[in-house]
């Protein structure tokens, strides 16, 4: 079974890092970061969208569904289906929150990304 | 809910590769290379252990089921529940052939490690 587009549908965890990310107008709205995995099962949890920040200082992070990002080979990166302003309203986190995650995090961002989804 | 040592369920992919795992007799076998994704929903197809090699040269790798790796705190690595023969007989794969994966060897590695595990 492969994607819509025919390709395979395996990813590699480590070299989606740093793909960046765009919101449905088309723009730049960070990078991924990590994708956090579920130690307890086969789930990912979700990835993480890093932004903002400047030489690593004050960078902030979205928990966002894996399964949302969609890649989009014209533009090189990740398309989130979310408006600027559903994403300005997302959980914003420290990476230090995002793993200490007991599957709230992923519960919540499941529920807020399902209402918000275009 | 946590694990059973009472930890976080969340682990970040990124920190994941490196990890040294050990087969059941205690000795170091490789390490994690890679977790590798399924695009199309939020699992994970499978680990990547990578053995073997000198200086980057000749690397081989073994497709493990993600859920089979237990982290060890006294070893400071993942203990697989395999023997070294059962390793010894596990498919053995180029990277490039697991990036192909197009689910086939996700779940021929579950058959073949539910057979095997101890």
């Amino acid at each position: 079974m492969s994607t819509p587009s025919g390709h395979t549908r395996a990813i590699s965890a480590a070299r989606v890092k740093g793909t960046t990310i765009y919101n449905t107008a088309g723009e730049s709205i960070g990078h991924v970061e990590d994708v956090i995995l579920d130690k307890m099962s086969d789930r990912i949890l979700f990835a993480v969208l890093g932004f903002g920040g400047f030489l690593g200082i004050g960078e902030k992070f979205h928990a966002v569904p894996w399964s949302l990002l969609d890649f989009d080979k014209e533009r090189g990166g990740y398309v989130v289906p979310l408006s600027k302003e559903a994403l300005k309203a997302a959980p914003v986190y420290d990476f230090s929150d995002l793993l200490q995650d007991d599957g709230a995090i992923g519960r919540h961002v499941n529920e807020y990304y399902g209402r918000k989804a275009a």
